[in-house]
């Protein structure tokens, strides 16, 4: 079916993700608290199986991966990745093990929706913290994976159509990488990371405690959204932990390559970048009309910009964290919500979403076609800046943007068979497929996913999966031509 | 701004339309009721502006039409023939000109949204026959309209993609029509006059009276759907009545040229039809979830697929009769419902929606894209039974796939902005644009639509429009190009 080769990188992920769970079982060691063994269990079971797995199929002879090989690690070492990852909820707590794969597999995904929180019976605030921070440190893996994954072949491949997810491109194939390849990688993961522990320190120093600092900047720089908190950034009340937030949760989804461009060139590179313009005219947009619409509720008052820019930035960059109850809003207001859900930040960071650069070129090409109805014999090239957009790339956002709305839709009907009402429904499948966390109806703010039956959790994971591989990586694997000779 | 020749064209349209209303005059006349001297006036009003309007615009060297001229011939003309269908139902009752436009807009649109039956405070009963007869009788024109517009010219430009609806192809231009093309418009109006004629026979004889009979085969064979009665079909309560609905809706959103070439080569001809072959699958399944799904609610009694079949083919032929509250139906029903509002029937039909052809192409595309990240370098065309699509068609059908999908979003958020809830605002944008009629939440069957605000009236008047016009010959008409010399 597969060559031992495919199972031999993904069992080298498994023990990279083993020896991780030392880090929580530190901070248990350090509170002395029971999920100490449950976590040196998982890290050793992990580790011991990868080390097993990669033995056995080892060989000196590897030849070159293929895109299907590619495919199929990126795949299937993500859906492998969630079944470790979710051991030390499972084997720490009462959680059962549907619960505690949801969990990883929305940490890993950088989803962040949770069956914790909110009006649920268990609150956050109760688990331990070796459990807490490991549930966090997904987020942090997972988009560590997605900036690779996006981006650090992106400048060999052109902008970022989907082609740019052929197999090369998936990310832990470091031997593929070309020596310069590998150092964008290198440098990418340090600013990825020079900004989890900027992000942290200053946290820190705003008034969390240093493992509320630390978790909060995993969920903020992957676009998770886990909160170590049952009533999310709310908990807390602070403004200035929100401006924080806000800040850093802008920066995660921006384009890596433009952090990495300005660092490198030591010089303010973002406003070249079309992107990134509409990005911010995007913030502002709804920012405005969150404030109007919920002024009446919040009396007029700075509260409702406050909390209207926090939404905003905070679905947009689809991390998801929580100020307030956006359910309470009024009508327009809450279907701005719904449509933010689709939209996600930049491409080549670690949002979820559709990425704003597709909707940008997809916008592009609708005004091309309009064009051609009135000159049916005008040639109109399809440009972003001044780059003329190859037609294979223009083909591919198509077959994304189609893809990814007929998945919401089987989504959404496959929620309901399972009994959610129509916007809970709805709100879950955009929310899954966008990475986002929270939704409307009863997986709001104020409330979890735990209620979902264990088929609507598996089927959630799933499609949060095909959401953070951009689809066509999950969608190659269900096409006959993948599987024939 | 546009040259004479147009105006003296939709001129034209009036005249014929203003005549057209002197059949609803009959009724009131036959029924000696007090809306006679509304709908002559009503009529007299609409001859007199066409005549004036055409002897103003006429002259002798009129040109050929441009694709620009005739865009604005099809979208103006339409517009400006509700202003005027309009005149009776405002001139004979208290009902406001918002309502009355809006009205008339949904019947020429073969939509059959109306702010009459349901719970309303004014009963459909209530109204005079005239202005009931000429409710339907709107119908009636839009399905010619669209015959002609979708069909009469499409053999000369191959397949239904959106090109066909170049301005060549634009309704009343007869004179454009070469001498063949005339041949067939003129028998495909017979076969749609004779479905009509036969069908009314049909409901006369097992039980309607001649004027409900003939009002429901305009609303059946047009797949509009407006009704004589408040509670639309559930009002006869009469199974051998929906079954010559279920029939004749049947055969109305069934591809024309179908019924073209069985009547002409006197042979059945459906099944060589890849659409028509899917069609019939769609009924099907949703059919059988229909049945499945609202079995408690019906006992278990055959009531369930008898209602499971109408609301199938009623929602997917956007036609919008109703014999049932799919309101009160469980969550996966509901969810159906709604996202049956976007399929439609078949192409060169009078069906709204997207159309099946469409998805056809559009899944074949997905699966060519798919196959394409395996196999960069494969070429995949994109075929229907043995015909290569080419890709124009293949680029304009994407093209509309997505501008449909943004005019719904665009149009929710609307609908949200006057206070309607998501529920309601998502189903009323997608019944407008698909051309249904009923919607979810409350535009549900047993709602109307006479709660929404004038300005949401306006908005679904012009959607309903977008819809009925498939989507480009509208947008072409707010592009820059369209109004640069």
């Amino acid at each position: 079916m597969f060559r031992k080769q495919v199972f031999n990188i993904i069992a080298l992920s498994w023990i990279l993700l083993g020896l991780s769970m030392l880090f929580s079982a530190a901070w248990s060691f350090y509170y002395g608290e029971a999920d100490l063994i449950p976590i040196l269990k998982s890290s050793g079971l992990t580790v011991g199986v990868g080390l097993l797995t990669f033995s056995l199929t080892y060989s000196k002879k590897f030849k070159d991966l293929t895109p299907r090989d590619g495919f199929a690690i990126v795949t299937l070492g993500w859906i492998a990745m969630a079944a470790f990852s979710a051991f030390p909820m499972y084997f720490a707590t009462d959680i059962s093990y549907t619960n505690a794969y949801f969990e990883a597999m929305s940490g890993l995904t950088t989803t962040g929706a949770s069956i914790l929180g909110g009006s649920s019976t268990i609150a956050i605030e109760s688990l331990p913290h070796g459990i807490l921070f490991w549930r966090s440190f997904t987020h942090f893996i997972g988009g560590m994976g997605i900036i690779v994954f996006s981006l650090a072949i992106l400048p060999m491949l052109g902008m970022g159509g989907v082609q740019l997810f052929r197999a090369e491109v998936a990310g832990p194939i470091a031997d593929k990488l070309t020596p310069r390849v590998k150092q964008t990688a290198k440098l990418l993961w340090l600013i990825y990371v020079g900004f989890v522990a900027t992000e942290s320190i200053i946290l820190r120093i705003v008034g969390m405690s240093w493992f509320d600092a630390i978790c909060h900047s995993f969920g903020t720089m992957a676009t998770g959204g886990f909160s170590t908190r049952n009533e999310s950034i709310g908990g807390f009340n602070s403004g200035i932990i929100e401006m924080v937030l806000l800040l850093f949760m802008f920066l995660a989804a921006t384009n890596f390559s433009l952090h990495y461009a300005s660092f490198n060139k030591r010089r303010f590179e973002y406003f070249k970048d079309r992107e990134f313009k509409v990005y911010l005219i995007l913030i502002a947009i709804f920012t405005i009309l969150f404030s109007v619409d919920t002024s009446d509720i919040y009396h007029w008052s700075l509260e409702s910009i406050r909390h209207a820019i926090f939404t905003s930035v905070s679905l947009l960059t689809t991390t998801g964290f929580g100020t307030v109850d956006f359910e309470t809003w009024p009508p327009l207001s809450k279907m701005l919500v719904f449509f933010l859900f689709f939209i996600g930040g930049c491409a080549g960071s670690t949002t979820g979403g559709m990425k704003i650069i597709r909707s940008i070129l997809i916008t592009k090409y609708l005004v091309s076609e309009v064009r051609k109805l009135l000159h049916p014999k005008g040639v109109y090239p399809i440009k972003i800046g001044k780059k003329v957009i190859p037609d294979e790339v223009v083909r591919n956002t198509l077959g994304f943007y189609l893809f990814y709305i007929f998945i919401f839709v089987i989504t959404s009907v496959v929620y309901s068979i399972t009994g959610l009402d129509i916007e809970t429904s709805l709100t879950a499948a955009a929310s899954a497929i966008g990475n986002i966390g929270p939704g409307l109806g009863s997986i709001g703010p104020s409330n979890n996913w735990s209620h979902l039956t264990d088929f609507a959790k598996w089927v959630s994971s799933f499609t949060m999966l095909m959401g953070r591989l951009e689809i066509f990586t999950v969608v190659v694997l269900f096409s006959r031509s993948f599987w024939r000779k």
